[in-house]
């Protein structure tokens, strides 16, 4: 499988995050995507193709945030990275607000994604290997492609950060594809945690549908989103699929959700995928309940090509460092074996 | 002046709060309401009102969640007091949330105020101590009575916590005063913060008018709330005013801001008044940027007094503990001569 990357994605390294009451070493770290990239074959630069793609996803004022808040921390006097305390829960309106701990908090949903000296680097990198990806697949008329996204993405909304993303790849991604006339583009998002990002971003899109299967947000982060009955809104409403699992589901139980995805997609008439890929479905993942093996994650992908949709398979979460390049080069193994 | 407090206020004492990107000594400290009680004259213990007065104010899921967050905070295992790290920053719906750090984060707007073991305790008798001076003030016909508040109030919503806040205080006390037929009501908040718990609750509510002066929040913490723009909504139009001014601001400057908020509480009709008093607009106040001298806060107290309202002052904020019970009784002197 051809796969993307780009060495500036390694440069964003926040050194902990809010967990549970206290800090605790950030787990979505540079070693990730070594692991990654060491066990993957056919590895190309990415292109660089610009702000506007990204743009179509992302509010203008959010970048100007993203890209200038580590700075403004510094200049307020500070060290360490960039965090917010304070949260603008009930609902929020267009504020010129100045001071970096308030933008911050309108920024984010959490006080568990930094922004340090590359974040902004890493994370535009990260947008443009997932544009490189569909880009190669769409000159190429290639099957599929790999996107090795970090930052992951799924977690960030059109105007706000959060569970370490900080733009939406899939998203951005997606709408790039349905610009180019690739659609109806589907995005599946088969990360543990619900991608409620890409949910938010085409909530009241009838153009992209959104499926996701993952834990359940009543036990498991983000909790406010990933519900069932989030089924979209206004135009949008149908468009949005959520199928929460229990903690310990295994892959017995995981294929026939992705069966029932799978099938609402080919109902809805795609004819371009965008694929949320997490490894963090895996059994030994620190920070998830799933109990999917190794030699799972080659029939999941099985499943999935088995649409024989072109698919751009852009990397999420997953956290268990030690086994995630092989279950990674596991997982794309079976899509090369679908097609 | 006739004052009302409990020791049970003592015993909630996180040790920790979130700011600027680390963890800080937790300024809402015990000490605070000892320097101030040790210089006050005429302490009575408060009574206990029951629920019904916090359950007009609060809605009756947060006081569930705000009652047993401790203990299902460490029947989760955790150590430490508990605090969110996740909030849900694009609204809210109704939602069943067991897991105790998504209630954490639906129900607080900050991740610096934690519960520790007896904070529900001391939010209750701090709700008490204010409705024991309401009673005393109308019981008596007395002109004014001051309620040793601690925790203070005024960040606190209907169903949400924030900047040190749990139950509000001013508002439960300003419900229960309308209530009992003593209104117009009107609340006058001096704290150096704008009580953004406050105007929420009343916000569009036309029969509890509401004057803030504050530090304006484009650089001060709330920072999404306290605009001067924010002057109501629905039926509760024009009963909301918000007089933000800048950090620096002496008491030459904070007299005309006062002299306006008196106005419009004067021009509403008000015939009954709930004043949360902050002594952070104290010069020396470690993390507020006002300067307010010692000698200012009589004159302060005069020019409040003049309104000729039946009066019930509330501790809020202040947070320069070995001048706080100086300026706190510097304060209800001006009080106290200008009746």
């Amino acid at each position: 499988m051809i796969s993307f990357f780009d060495d500036r994605q390694l440069a964003h390294a926040p050194l902990q995050e809010l967990h549970n009451g206290g800090w605790e070493n950030y787990q979505e770290t540079a070693a990730r995507a070594t692991d990654i990239s060491a066990r993957l074959t056919g590895m190309r630069p990415s292109r660089d193709f610009g702000s506007d793609p990204i743009l179509a996803v992302h509010s203008a004022d959010y970048i100007d945030f993203l890209s200038t808040a580590f700075e403004q921390w510094r200049d307020a006097g500070r060290s360490g990275d960039a965090i917010g305390y304070t949260f603008p829960v009930v609902g929020r309106r267009p504020l010129n607000l100045t001071r970096i701990d308030a933008r911050l908090g309108a920024y984010s949903f959490d006080a568990a994604t930094p922004i340090a000296s590359h974040s902004w680097d890493a994370a535009y990198w990260s947008a443009q290997t997932a544009l490189s990806a569909l880009d190669h697949v769409v000159k190429n008329a290639a099957p599929s492609a790999f996107a090795l996204c970090r930052p992951p993405g799924h977690h960030a909304g059109a105007d706000y950060m959060g569970g370490y993303c900080y733009l939406n790849n899939a998203a951005i991604a997606a709408r790039q594809a349905h610009k180019a006339g690739l659609g109806p583009v589907a995005i599946l998002d088969i990360d543990y945690h619900h991608g409620n990002g890409t949910q938010d971003i085409f909530y009241d899109d009838p153009e992209i549908f959104f499926a996701s299967i993952h834990a359940d947000p009543v036990s498991d982060y983000p909790f406010y989103w990933g519900h069932q009955d989030e089924t979209g809104e206004g135009d949008g409403i149908g468009a949005n699929c959520n199928i929460p699992l229990p903690r310990g589901t295994d892959y017995t139980q995981y294929q026939r959700a992705l069966a029932t995805a799978l099938e609402a997609i080919t109902k809805w008439g795609a004819k371009f995928l965008i694929l949320s890929f997490g490894a963090d479905t895996y059994a030994g993942d620190p920070i998830s309940e799933f109990r999917m093996q190794t030699g799972d994650f080659p029939r999941m992908a099985q499943q999935i090509s088995a649409l024989s949709l072109p698919t751009v398979i852009l990397m999420e979460g997953g956290y268990a460092v030690d086994a995630l390049g092989e279950n990674v080069s596991a997982f794309l193994s079976g899509f090369d074996h679908g097609i």
